[in-house]
Parts: structure tokens; sequence; C-alpha cells
């Protein structure tokens, strides 16, 4: 019966809920989470996914009030929530929600932050709404999985729509009936299919999510009226886009647990389906020493998903470099690495690394969970030497220290900022809960001092 | 085989086909149907679902080049889609493709008309485009019919945005390549659920459509690239959206069978589903002169999806009134008409309305079509008639005239447009395929010339 108005109770919840009550290990996690998300933004803000998009947007921009991360145009607030969204996935390498796979900081930050420009906020309330945000699109994922993601629904930008709308809405200010509406307008919102993965709409898939999230928010603060029960409804978002969902899961324990208690961070730029894939092969060269031509034949075993996700044999781009366990296993074997630098074209189109890819073969095991991989190197010389990885690093088991989150924010801003911005950065990062104005933040990611 | 790429060769067919190649036919169709879409645009344009939207859009809108139909306020390209097509389907008097009840006009008429005051257009290529982008949606909605509406899919929001794609991307000039990716990042965005009818966010779906398709070219035109198979791969929009899709019949003989060929008009502004009980309650009342107070109850037999969709018993406001199968037999009944009237707040909330509405019975009947209605009253006297509709009027087999479709458009242009502007738009919208410059057309709705 509870689950009959799940809408409205957690509605209700995401306008009540004051600063104070959110446990400071939870608010930490947030800044944690912003930091990385930081990093990813900056790190992606000049790939041509974003120029080209930034093209084709910017004749149509209204008032120039948001910044563009790590670039420094302006466009108007729905168009920089987009486009900051598009630029902080672009790597593959921002965080994860360990139970339903959602990337939970991209549509959420890049709404807040961009509304955060439109108009002063603080800090601290700026974190309560990214937390919030996140809150409610990883409840709601975990309502529909696992079946939503196995239909073929890219379930950050499904979810992420609503995550952005709770967000801007409690940085709005919206009542409980307005947040109610909010969250229809994004649920009637939700879109995003799996089949774009290895294409520049993967990354657009959750940029469209942050604008529609944002919108759904300035559209409720109107009174734009909705579905009051759009997620519970017999033709609502859970049981259309969900396959025998638990509507409970949105509100049991609300305000007592905390989504980003489960919230995992990359250690390397690609499908974190393929993090232990990289991780075993790393171990096995360290401890034999491994040359690449010795070796004769490369044995993974991972989950049925993990290989239809990111099982490409023969990738031809960087993008689909990264959705391929071949090329992640060769790379890791041969250079020891898995980065940014990686998951270019020209490596992945690299000779020496294609050879080594094409004695990498694949099986399917669906009695191992989705992030585990078993890996087996056979030398030309008939040596076998293999490791099982239960837990890659940067899994919720083996998590990335701030020290981990800060060297990865500095690798990443490397090209754009100089060292002593970078040390700004993550101090004012470390700082969001006592900042007068959250947009301070936006403007240190910029190489030098606007004019 | 030919399955597997339907997103190809549908892109090739719509950058391929040139003017001459559409039968005169179709091309009054075409005509027919825009002068019906601007009526019911100009109908719905003062509308509080649209000055909301407008309030909550306007401060971020960019160069102000296009312009609100019948008000004369303009806004940029990409929010003039959104809100012409909000106001245009607001009324429920839009126009259907019966295989699909897809409204086909909405979105993609308000992208293309969007489109035509940022760069202009001769009216032969903009017909062409809305011709073509029919074609797409309606094409595209026949391959998951009937399971994807069925699911709880509004589908004239997830197949709009694939028409709004493909008749800008048209216009814009995309080539093959384009398109497909075009086709692609409108496959992504496709959203929008049943849950929302009754609500604002009902017309909302379609609005986010147009302005979708929209950006989908733009973003295309930059060579933005998305999936290359996004209709027909494993997690693209047919298995992920559809139920058992019928991938052939998006090519099936393209070029030769049009989508407008099936294109009905409604003669009442309500669901259509629910105008078989409006025109046999229109016969009886005629036939029999009945008087309200003599009914003693209302008898009314219709498909099960009729009554999903339509079968509110107790309607609060006009708009749910559109959808109550009750409502819609009780003002046909007792004063002979269901027009623009009859579904306001007010006629709803009538007491003499209501105690006839509470006298109206629906039954499920699964073995009629969902267009089809049984009717049978029984006076307080005892006495019962009834009637049998198989085809409403405005079906395609009982078809509105030209001179019909006139008198519709000068009614819902009354309140905003004198009589000589009205007969003026009239003569424009028939001499379409002729004008330099489309949006000409736009221009005559407004009440006055813009200062």
């Amino acid at each position: 019966v509870a689950a009959l108005f799940v809408t409205r109770d957690l509605a209700q919840f995401l306008v009540a809920t004051r600063n104070d009550a959110i446990p400071a290990g939870i608010r930490h996690e947030g800044q944690r989470a912003l930091l990385n998300w930081l990093g990813c933004a900056i790190g992606g803000c000049r790939d041509e996914t974003v120029e080209r998009a930034r093209t084709a947007l910017d004749p149509f921009s209204g008032p120039r009030c948001a910044t563009l991360i790590g670039r420094g145009e302006r466009v108007d607030v729905p168009s920089a929530a987009l486009l900051n969204a598009l630029a902080s996935n672009i790597l593959d390498f921002d965080d994860t929600h360990m139970p339903t796979v959602i990337h939970p900081s991209v549509p959420v930050a890049a709404a807040v932050f961009a509304l955060a420009e439109h108009q002063p906020v603080p800090g601290t309330d700026l974190l309560r709404s990214f937390i919030l945000g996140v809150e409610t699109e990883c409840r709601i994922g975990d309502a529909v999985s696992p079946g939503h993601y196995a239909a073929g629904w890219h379930i950050t930008a499904t979810c992420g729509v609503l995550g952005a709308a709770a967000a801007a809405g409690v940085l709005l200010g919206l009542n409980a009936q307005q947040m109610r509406w909010a969250l229809g307008i994004a649920a009637t919102q939700a879109s995003g299919i799996t089949a774009m993965m290895g294409s520049m709409s993967k990354s657009y898939n959750m940029a469209h999510a942050a604008h529609g999230g944002l919108m759904a928010a300035f559209l409720a603060r109107e009174n734009f009226t909705s579905s009051e029960q759009a997620l519970e409804a017999p033709r609502g978002f859970a049981h259309v886009l969900g396959k025998e969902p638990q509507l409970e899961r949105i509100t049991d324990n609300l305000g007592k647990n905390w989504a980003l208690s489960a919230n995992a961070y990359k250690p390397f730029p690609c499908g974190i389906v393929l993090h232990a894939v990289i991780d075993g092969c790393q171990q096995l060269r360290a401890a034999h020493h491994l040359q690449a031509d010795d070796i004769g034949r490369v044995d993974l075993r991972l989950h049925p998903l993990a290989l239809e996700l990111a099982g490409k044999q023969a990738p031809q781009t960087g993008l689909e470099g990264k959705l391929s366990a071949h090329h992640t296993a060769a790379v890791a074997l041969k250079l020891g690495r898995a980065g940014v630098a990686e998951f270019t074209d020209i490596c992945v189109r690299d000779k020496a690394v294609i050879a080594l890819r094409n004695r990498v073969v694949t099986q399917a095991d669906a009695a191992l969970s989705e992030m585990e991989a078993h890996i087996a190197i056979t030398l030309k010389n008939g040596q076998v030497m293999s490791v099982h990885v239960p837990h890659a690093i940067g899994t919720l088991e083996r998590p990335m220290s701030d020290a981990d989150l800060e060297a990865k924010f500095a690798d990443l801003a490397r090209d754009t900022l100089a060292p002593d911005r970078v040390h700004n950065l993550i101090a004012l990062a470390w700082s969001l809960d006592t900042l007068p104005d959250a947009s301070t933040l936006i403007a240190a990611t910029l190489p030098a001092t606007r004019a």
C-alpha cells in the first residue's frame, strides 16, 4: 500500500530534509564525488564530443551566465548543464553506485552547478541538493534493477533525469506539490538506450538527462503539472521502463541508508566491468615480469553482461576501446597502464597492441559477479599463470583513498590547469561545505582568471 | 536480413526523396494536416499550459527569431518548436494516423516551422520535409505497434522525436550519414509515458519530442555521432521500447505507400477513442429528441484500451474530461455538442452534467475495435434505444472534407483572428506548395501585423 505513494513520499522527503539531517560521512562522500566529477569534467572538456555539441547548441544560447568547466566560454544555464554533463562522462572515468551501476554524479552535479551560476547558493546547500539528487536517482534505479539495465536502458540517463530534477528542485526551493510534479516531468522524459555505447551519444544520454531534469524543476516551479504518481502509476516510470519493479525500495529507510555510501570511483577510464581485467593483468605482469612478445594466449572469464557491454573484439576507435575486454587486457599486459592515453584512437590502432589483442579469448560465466574476472595467460613456451580478481581496485571493497582521488584529479587537470591552480581547486573542493558561494568552484576550473 | 539496416535505408530515403517524388494527393493531404495543425496551435496558444511553460523557458531564450503561433512573442528556435507543439496538442484536436494512433503533425510541424523562421525555406520544401517527417514517425510507430502503446508509451512522443529529427534533417540538408546519426540521437531521446494523460505533461511529451528532434538534427549536422543501427540494434529503439517489433514495416514500400493517406482529423477536441461515443449519442439525441432529465441510464460498450485511456468516471478538470467516456456521453446527450467549451473546468463541474454523467455505465469488450462503440440508453420510463457506431465521423471511412477542415479552423481561430485574417490564413495554407517563404504562414497567425 505504501508503494502506492512513493512519488509523494519521496517528494516530501526531498523538500523537508535539512543540511544537518545528512550524516557527516555522507557529506564527505559527497565532496569526494564532486572532486572526482570536477576532474572528469576538466579532463573531458576539450574532447571533440564537446566541441561538436557546443557548436550545435551555441547559436541558440540565451543569457550567458554559466561556464563550460575548464574552458571558460559561457552559455545559458540549461546548456551549461548539458555540456558539462557531456564533458564529465566522456572519459568513462566517473563514479559508480555499485548496486545499480549508475554513474550518479554526472547528471546531478552538472545541473546543480549550472544552477549555482544562475542564483548564488552557499556550498552547504549545493552539497545537500547534490546528495539528495544522488539519493533519488539511485533509489529509483535500485527499484527497477536488474531488469531495467538488462533490457537496454542506459540507467544513468533514465534515472539521472530524476536525480537532476530532484537536486535542482531542492535548490529552487520547490514545495512538496511542485517537487512531485518535477519528479513527474522528469519521469516522462526518461530516455537513453545502451545501443549508443561506443558513440558520442552515449555521453549525450547523460547530458540530455541533466538538461531535462533541470528543465523539469523550472517547469514545476511555474506549477506545470504532471501525473501525481509518476513513479508508481500503472503506466508510470517503474512499470513502463522496469520489469517487476520493487517500488518500496524508493522509500525504505529514507534518510537512514544513503546511496553515496555505496559509491565507488574509477581508477581506469573505461567500462567498470573491465576494471578487474586491468587489475588482474597488471598483477600478473608485475609478478611475472611479462613481456608482450612472450604471451601466446590470454583467457578472460567474465560475467555475460560484462561481455555484452564490453566485449568488442576489434575496436576501431578510442571510444570503442573502452568497451573492449580484448584491448584493455592487451594494454594492461603490454604497457602496464590503462589510463587516458591508452584509450585514444592512436593506441587502439597500434599494431603491437592489436597483435596482442588478437590473442585474447573471452568466455562468459554467469556464475561470476559482473565486477569479477578470472584471467589465465599461456606463454608461448607453454607456461600458464592465472589470477582471480573478485574485487578490482576502486570497488567498495578496495576503495580509492582521498589521496588517491586527489592524485587522479591532478592527472586529469594537468593539461588544463597550472599546478598551483590544481592545488587551489582541490582545497576548495574539500571546503565546499563552508564556501559562501558554490560557483567559486566552477570559476576555479578555468586556466586563468577570466578577463 | 534487410531489417538489419532499416536505419541506414530510411536515412537514405529521407535525403534522396525530391519534391516531385511525392504524389499530388499526398502533398494535398500534407496541406490539410498543416491547416488543421495551425488551427489547433492557434486554439491552444493562450492556454495556461503554454503560459506556464513559456514563463519557465523564457529566461533562457537565445536569439528571438521564432514566433509563438497566434501570440507573437518571439523565442529561440528550439523553444518555439517546444511551445508551438505544446499549444497545438492542448485541445486534443489534432490529427491521428489511424493504424498507430499517432498524432503525426504536432511534433513534426512545430519543428519545421520553427526552423523555417531560422533559415528561409520555400513552402514546397517545408511541405516535403513535413511529409517525410510524418512518414518516419508513423512507419516506426507501426513497427512497434500494438505492443508499444499498450505498454504505456505515449507513441506520438516516442516516435514523434524521430519524425521531428527526420523533417528537420531534411530541411537542414543533412547527408545520409548525418541523417542516420540524427535518427540515432532522436531514438535515444525517445520518451513519454501515458501516466501523464490528464495533466499538462501529456502535451509536454509531444513538445519535448519536437524540441529533441530538432536538436538531434542540429547535432547531427555537426557530425555528432550515434549508433549506426539505432532503430534495429539489439539494444536499440525497437527492441527496448517495443515488444516483438516488425522492423521491416519501417522500409516496406517506402515511397509507394504513404502514411498521410491514413491520416484522420478530429471533429471533437478529446481522446479519439471517445469519438464514436459522441457521434452515437448525438445520433440518438437527434433521432429521439432526448431530454437529459428523461434519461435513466446510459450504457457504453468500448474496447478495453479505450476505457483504460479514457474511462475517468469522475473527472475534476477540463483536461480530465477529455479522457472521460462518462463526461463526453453526458455533454453529447445533454447539449448535443462536444466542442472546446464542453471540455472546460466549468463544464466538467456543472451539476447537471455531473448528474447525467453519474448515470453512465461502461463495459469493456475486447471484440470491438478501439474506435468503435455500442451505446444503449434506458429512459426513466423504461424505453430502451441503442446505436452501434463502427466508424465515427472524422475516421478514414467518414473523413472530414476540405470545407469541414476550413470550418474547424475558423472555429479555432475565431477568438484570436479577425475574419479577414482567418480567410487569408486559410488561403495561404492551401497555397503552401507555391509560397516563396514558408514562414509567411506563421506571421499570418498573429492577430495584427507585428510592430
